[in-house]
């Protein structure tokens, strides 16, 4: 079974604004184990819509129309669709009725121009539409279903959900798909690195589709396995995560697509362990990220932006003589800054930052994209110094972030860095 | 003039990753004179993809293409291009230089499978990728010019601005019109509010084009001005502007574009003063922000992520009492963390908040939603209490600090709040 998605609307063909519609249907419609074939976006213009409808109608079983349902002239995909089943449109009581209530229930006054919203080409059958003024409607033309629904997000989403899956349901009968989806995420190893640790992948697991994708500073690959049967689509989805992981070894940080700092927040809740941070060239953002989980203050105490040395000193108790023999991006700056931390807050770690973000402060001996991490444990202090370098301030932050998370979360499980 | 916009990449096409890229191409491309009559979106299929290419080069000029230009197995773009035109594939020996000296200055190692990325079908001239691995190509087929860019945004954008606009501009001639574009961007109205203040600017301003962007949590009115004479639309856009400003009133935190926290370390740098920031229901996020300007050393100095009520007392010198009395969320214990953060820090500002984020935390008397900001100034200390709550934590984080930037930047311009 294949579907396609058209989304309409002369704000999306434009650019105006970003299609966010046809990934929430393409989502829902291969978790149903329908496979989407492809998007297409056309604006408000009729016989663009005409031929792409009745393209689509000979070589989809399915396709969901979003937008153009409501009550102003530059909505026209209802006469699009009578059009390319070249059928007349025709006032659907029920549609109607539907609309008279919406405004009735919130006691608004109904304009004329929201009756032609009840207009559908003959053979349709409502769609209703309980969040909006607009009705939807599905319609068979040639070897195709179309599902014709509103644009507005939050409207589509109810009626996709409501009524336009279940049908697909009905309409597969036992012919229907099951899709079972994984993501594993890897962090410290390129997208280029990772597809070749899986070379070979297509001969041992024929039934899998795999795919990756660049979520900087993170790789993920995503596992899709389509059949009929879900009992044996779990086992080989396991055998397949087995296989990857031995591949892709210890640079994976998460099976479940989970981000890095929900991965450490699961440690330390797991640990009945608490962390304080001090940032430098961080400038927050690990704070940032730990406290975006629900529940951080579980495990979250305390965290210093000590950008300043002064604050540093005043802070955190680095002393003077480290930071003048040393400066403020050292190893021994860092394990300070970690200490201070760890003790100011009374946590069982601190996890400290000071390195060259960029773009200017680089030296010869401390390039930008020089990297200090301290890590204080309640068995010593570690630091670490890296360098990589990318062509944005906020990238090396991001990169910055996600390696003092990573080396941390390695602390945690007791890993190798 | 007419163009097509290709997504490629299975992320896309099933839904697992919305595609921004090409409504940005589009408006880029509108912006230049070329309408944009359909986009597509296709999954790493070899047959689907040649003929998808195969059609639009028959009925459209210019197409951007973006995605399956990495080194992995399931990028086949360059491949299905070479099918389309029914050319072969060769080593484009600059292209490979590029992907060389990416490396190379980088200090990172080139795996083999890299090579690949500058495999191009015959015919094809290069557009090189300063900011990646992926080179790009344009390549003409039937009518239409291609130009086949990767998918990672950061790279796209970089090339479709640098190379390929400046291209389409050299093929489209004389026939091309100037746009001007300004971005007015607001915070503290809904879209719809700021559509309804705008009501009536089409008969005010014929010829212009408006379009809204949510950027949550801000919005942005983006105004668009196509002409042959480019000193008359200048002038044009100053009037217009001048009309939305009116309109809009105070909610515009800028006429550039650019973000709050960019706004705010402009004002500080000018009036050469120094921030310090304690932060509870944030998170990091305001020093997160504020450390993302190159050169944010200038003006800020310190921030405490004061989760734990004990590094409130400890670190700011919030009083036990004022704790004890108000609870940490309320005007007078963000007025002590906003005073404590600017005297620790010797800054001439202090900014605070304390808030409950959510999902959890929240009670009849503070429910979640619930924020409170205090400023710090060399003349004294204000505070604020607002409540508004979103769906997820990450929104309220956002939220949150973006009103207490706000709220500082008024304090700086001594605006009303």
């Amino acid at each position: 079974m294949i579907a396609e998605i058209l989304a309409t609307g002369d704000e999306i063909r434009s650019g105006a604004l970003i299609d966010s519609n046809s990934a929430y249907i393409a989502q829902n419609l291969e978790e149903s184990g329908v496979e989407v074939l492809r998007h297409i976006c056309v604006g408000d213009d009729m016989d663009i819509m005409v031929s792409t409808l009745m393209a689509i109608s000979n070589r989809a079983d399915f396709c969901v129309v979003t937008g153009g349902l409501g009550p102003t002239t530059d909505d026209i995909t209802a006469e699009a669709a009578a059009k390319a089943a070249e059928v007349d449109l025709f006032l659907e009581h029920n549609a109607l009725k539907n609309i008279e209530d919406f405004f009735k229930n919130r006691k608004r006054l109904m304009s004329s121009s929201n009756q032609k919203q009840a207009l559908m080409p003959q053979g349709a059958a409502v769609i209703y539409n309980y969040a909006g003024t607009a009705p939807g409607f599905h319609l068979k033309i040639n070897r195709c279903v179309f599902f014709f629904i509103p644009g507005v997000p939050f409207e589509m989403k109810k009626m996709l959900i409501n009524d336009v899956i279940p049908n697909i349901y009905n309409l597969c009968g036992k012919k229907r798909d099951f899709c079972l989806i994984k993501t594993i995420s890897t962090f410290g190893i390129t997208e280029a690195a990772t597809g070749e640790k899986l070379v070979g992948i297509e001969s041992v697991f024929p039934d899998l589709k795999i795919g990756f994708r660049a979520k900087f500073p993170e790789i993920q690959v995503k596992i899709y396995l389509y059949g009929k049967d879900e009992k044996i689509l779990n086992k080989r989805m396991d055998e397949a995560c087995q296989w990857i992981l031995a591949k892709i070894g210890s640079k994976t940080f998460s099976v479940q697509g989970k981000t890095m700092e929900a991965e450490v927040a699961q440690l330390l809740l797991k640990q009945k362990s608490t962390i304080a941070v001090a940032e430098s060239c961080t400038g927050g953002l690990i704070s940032h990220r730990l406290t975006n989980i629900p529940g951080s203050s579980g495990y979250f105490l305390f965290s210093a932006i000590s950008y300043s040395n002064e604050s540093k000193i005043k802070v955190l108790g680095v002393s003077p003589e480290t930071l003048q023999i040393n400066g403020a991006v050292h190893e021994e700056t860092v394990k300070e800054m970690a200490e201070g931390a760890k003790n100011l807050a009374g946590a069982d770690y601190g996890l400290s930052t000071s390195g060259i973000a960029g773009p200017s402060g680089g030296t010869n001996d401390k390039p930008v994209g020089t990297l200090c991490i301290g890590i204080a444990t309640p068995k010593g202090t570690k630091a670490f110094r890296f360098n990589s370098v990318f062509d944005k301030r906020s990238m090396n932050k991001a990169v910055f972030a996600m390696k003092a998370l990573d080396l941390f979360r390695r602390e945690l499980l007791l890993l190798d860095v």
